[in-house]
């Protein structure tokens, strides 16, 4: 008899694990991307505010899994799943499995206003984060040449509260304020305008309250104007409008909203209201238990009853219980126990020494906190050489203020 | 009376080391570049192949000089520049200047055939070498797929024998030798090609012909197939026609041939065959005392008669020079004595510890040469913090034989 194959779809956080957790098992995984990297997404922020490279933070997805004898990995786009015939329909061929795994992740979504998109950059992908910087870096340049009014072009605007908008709101206003004392002749620190937009009552609606409204009185303290409570009635070429008033601005960045990868559809089962595949417990999908959906592809209730959040450690953690459930079946064992996810807590920087953090019922803000977001951020990218170099850079960038990564490509 | 104005037209070694000389002098400097960062070209075929990062080999021009007083930096493009009423004109407005320094570098030649860029592409960018580095990956990544033809997806020709070429021929065979000896399941080391073709009769033609032997023997020690005496027939879509045969491959590299940047032409002043400007032996053009070219813009005579080369210390000196000339000008002193080039030699890498090097009647080879221009590449760096960063990178590389930055973007 052959042996069965594995095909994993997507090289994030969660098809990454499972193709780790399948090395030297006797079964022939196929990881597919359309990419030829794995992206430490909660970093991406840093890339597109020129912190830093995006080497620093993508690593070749055959740097990490290329070396396991069983696994193949292929740069390509899936353009469809056949479950009938177990098959994954590439741009450049087929391939049959007898597991797979959709670990598609999720993009932007802007509620269906998807002319705003282009106005409105979301920051998923390398070339987002590369993109936004330019754009940034970019407006000041144009006001240091005076090209029209320095208004709008010192004018960020931010969208949504949540980690990603206040990191972009944080790291802008301090990139600004850094570039704009020092390295500009004509432009001014005090012409800088961040505003954060966030259409819920507070910022990070996930944390607990109090972090919130630290969250808000530091961005407050560097500088960045936080708007809560209405959401973004419009957007146009170089404006904004909410609540009403009209924000001129050249940057506006989207972080209000995402959905799962469109190829979730084509599984053709029951999805939520953000695309994203409603599995059983056993991160299957029903009918097909040797389809798995995991990461934030997937919808699945956590203990509280609320849907687990699009965190990394929930995809790692499904890829590893995956893994675990094709190596038992293979093994003949075919009962399963559901997919318990276990909290290690959440945090979200905000600046430099600032950060907010909880893990159960212990709340940690400031330099601790942000010390323990550096701790745990460098500790997961994946390779042991670029936590050491990353490492250092930063705490070279932390002592000279220096941001090296400010190239306008 | 208002202070004199210096305006300088480039970021490149030539025009960044005019301004840094000019710091503190009671005098007005503008410098222009149409990117906002500073380029160290020498390291850009490693960006190309994947062993650095652009950020790791590029600066913004701001983080140099930005902090300097008197120094007004401008990301812009000189579209023509007017010598009658002393004005340099770029795209969004215009400069008056008392002094004038165009180094604007060079840009690739087709001598005439310029159909073939599209092709062939040149490496002068930090977006040519990204480009190039996602052809190149994106290459063997095809042939895994199966994409095609797995013949011409993995033969790489670099067309031109100097040491861009030499370097991009021996880093292009370490980086698929690596990459297709373990990262990859289906494509074989063996079925990698490497062409490096030369019209004239050796490699390195500007180093001693003992030099050029090793260079040959070196890169074909490393598989890499080197054509000697005859120039390119025809490039297309797909092939390179040599020596009446042709070579059927989905990537061609261009390092055959430079000519000035074309904004030189429109200083009205005689130019060489390469577009160069013809300078007075005070760099300044004929006519026009207070306007400079330096760099691989211009043209001037060696002690031996050759025009000076197109290599970073003639243009670091000349911006020296031309910077000590204004200044004493400034001061109210008008003689001149011409422009010395102190040659301290030229240096070329091959791949992983084999380099040649020579300094006046020194010639060395392999892993003493590698070590020298190790340190010379490094010590260059223009940040501090760059040089222990690249350092670090490059040191681990060595020990583990990876390549860290293998994006394709």
């Amino acid at each position: 008899m052959a042996r069965s194959r594995v095909v994993i779809v997507g090289g994030g956080f969660g098809g990454l694990r499972v193709a780790k957790e399948l090395d030297k098992i006797d079964v022939d995984v196929v990881l597919i991307d359309r990419t030829n990297h794995h992206l430490f997404q909660p970093l991406l922020y840093q890339v597109a505010t020129a912190g830093l490279s995006p080497s620093d933070i993508a690593a070749p997805i055959r740097a990490i899994v290329g070396r396991q004898k069983n696994t193949t990995v292929l740069m390509a786009e899936v353009n469809s799943i056949d479950l009938e015939s177990k098959k994954v329909v590439h741009d450049s061929g087929e391939l049959n499995f007898d597991f797979l795994v959709v670990a598609t992740g999720a993009t932007h979504s802007y509620f269906g206003k998807d002319d705003w998109e282009k106005h409105a950059p979301g920051l998923k992908s390398l070339a987002d984060a590369t993109s936004i910087r330019s754009r940034v870096l970019g407006s000041f340049e144009a006001a240091e040449r005076g090209d029209g009014d320095t208004g709008p072009l010192l004018t960020f605007v931010v969208i949504g509260g949540g980690p990603t908008g206040v990191e972009m709101a944080g790291a802008i206003a301090e990139l600004g304020r850094l570039a704009l004392k020092g390295d500009f002749q004509r432009i001014r620190p005090e012409a800088l305008k961040v505003v954060l937009i966030e259409a819920g009552p507070r910022l990070l609606g996930a944390f607990d309250p109090s972090l919130s409204d630290y969250a808000k009185r530091s961005l407050e303290e560097m500088g960045v104007e936080v708007q809560l409570g209405h959401a973004v009635e419009e957007i146009g070429e170089g404006f904004v409008k909410v609540n009403g008033q009209i924000l001129h601005t050249s940057n506006i960045v989207w972080a209000a909203g995402v959905r799962a990868n469109p190829l979730v559809a084509s599984l053709g089962t029951e999805v939520d209201r953000a695309g994203r595949a409603m599995v059983q417990p056993d991160c299957s999908i029903p009918g097909h238990s040797n389809v798995f959906v995991v990461g934030d592809a997937m919808h699945l209730a956590g203990p509280d009853g609320k849907p687990l959040p699009g965190v990394s450690p929930v995809a790692m953690q499904q890829g590893k219980y995956v893994a675990g459930l094709i190596k038992a079946e293979l093994a003949g064992k075919i009962e399963r126990t559901p997919f318990a996810y276990w909290d290690k807590g959440s945090m979200a920087t905000i600046g430099r020494k600032r950060a907010v953090a909880q893990v159960g019922n212990i709340r940690l803000t400031g330099f601790i906190a942000w010390v323990a977001w550096l701790f745990v951020h460098v500790w997961y990218l994946i390779d042991f050489d670029r936590k050491l170099i990353v490492l250092l850079q930063w705490a070279w960038a932390y002592f000279t203020h220096r941001r090296r990564a400010r190239l306008i490509t």
